[in-house]
């Protein structure tokens, strides 16, 4: 995130702001499984991540305002969790290539990704002995966010040259297996789970429109226009229940993952929305 | 097909033609693994079954001249091949989503769908004793096509209910792996094969271009706009090479099922289409 999204000059400027970037809980960085060396971590919701790191902002850095808080994907279900839960402390809020309640149609894909760990026997209910030996089900996770990570366009294109790679199958053995190859399956399955439960009207009275109308922040909604994890027109349909807010659609072939950089103008565009919501 | 798309009054009226509707080599009806009782089921390509049907055709009934060829998906891949293979025969071809080409991203899916079947340990390449041995494969392959074969929109406006289910999951379970449950998966992997091979130019100098410049019928090409399979963008690529081609987009959130007649907006659409193309 820090390379693709921060520099001077850009949107988010560290001689202008002072910025601070966030590991998710479960992702093996941050608390997780893998860290903390069990087969039986908790299930976290993203409220958990976005107190956690109210905790840090407020008592260690004794931030009690916030510019802007931007994510994408997870971290665009975070953006929204802020804005909801800390209305006085969010000025602006620019959640990009996610949504604030996960849509019926992600909760299909994140089973997919659940039964994609979970069907590998070598799983053993997380009690694997290393992670490696669940590399099946790690293999069928990685071809699933092929799939719908990018877009048709992506390969139809052959928007893999781009990242480097000579044939399809050379980047989907060395780019998106060899991605997933080494991560922990009982941190992924964290994650899925935290994506698949995600909803800012959850224990606030299952109200989305109730609860999105209260968001008191300057609100980007950024989508990505062939997104196939969360079309514009799931963003749209959240941006309608804010007050104020504004939704953009991000133009790129890459789907999804763009949020990761790999187009050029993607990044640039997401940096000209970001500086012009931040002089708002 | 017959139900959905033929009928006294519309484009495909039995009163007026003779409409032959064929079942594909490898479905289970025609000649394939399971009709033949082995595991060792010949490799089918789609030139394959547009030479028996043309056997068909000629020799049982005398025909010489064909008004439409018409299919969906890989009734498309025929009817392309029907208008390259035999250009003095056909006077019109309307292949809805569908490709002459199999692209790079459809690749990836067929591939999805293969490894789906024989990563199921119970496949044992190919002599399983029964099919619902092989229950965990073709679970994975419903939970694909669930993925793929609908849309977002699909199951974000709870499209399921029109075809009669009381929620998403039951929808999945009693619809899309009872679906495919009974179904011989050897069978399913012959067909997954043929539509990863297909490819009009292949033989014929693998030269798309070319071929589909050859192509003498009058040709609708009918694309669906909510296809995660055969986006339109593709079916318009193809479009353009195709001299005197039409390139229509059909509406409907259904995605590429919607060819099973689940909107009847989208079948009416078909329909028109197709009655132009037929005075045409």
């Amino acid at each position: 995130m820090q390379q693709v999204y921060v520099g001077k000059g850009r949107a988010l400027d560290p001689e202008k702001y002072f910025i601070v970037i966030m590991n998710q809980i479960g992702n093996g960085l941050s608390s997780s499984s893998h860290t903390q060396n069990t087969s039986n971590f908790p299930n976290v919701q993203i409220g958990d991540d976005v107190r956690a790191q109210h905790h840090l902002l407020t008592e260690k850095f004794a931030i009690n305002s916030l510019a802007l808080v931007v994510g994408g994907s997870m971290g665009a279900q975070q953006s929204y969790e802020w804005a909801v839960r800390y209305p006085g402390m969010v000025k602006r809020a620019a959640p990009i290539a996610g949504t604030a309640k996960t849509t019926p149609y992600n909760t299909i894909f994140t089973q997919a990704i659940i039964d994609s760990i979970n069907s590998d026997p070598a799983w053993q209910g997380g009690r694997y002995a290393v992670s490696i030996d669940v590399q099946l089900g790690l293999q069928r996770l990685a071809k699933l966010f092929t799939l719908m990570g990018w877009s048709a366009e992506f390969f139809n294109k052959e928007r893999w040259r781009a990242l480097g790679f000579s044939s399809m199958d050379e980047f989907i053995t060395d780019f998106m297996i060899a991605y997933f190859a080494p991560m922990d399956p009982n941190n992924l399955l964290c994650m899925a789970k935290k994506w698949q439960q995600a909803d800012v009207s959850n224990g606030r009275g299952d109200n989305l429109q109730a609860v999105l109308s209260g968001i008191k922040a300057k609100v980007f909604v950024l989508s990505i226009e062939s997104d196939l994890l969360f079309p514009p027109a799931d963003c749209e349909a959240e941006h309608k229940m804010i007050p104020g807010s504004e939704h953009h659609v991000l133009q790129t072939t890459d789907g999804h993952f763009a949020i990761f950089g790999t187009d050029a103008a993607f990044v640039e565009q997401v940096d000209g929305h970001l500086k012009t919501l931040l002089v708002m």
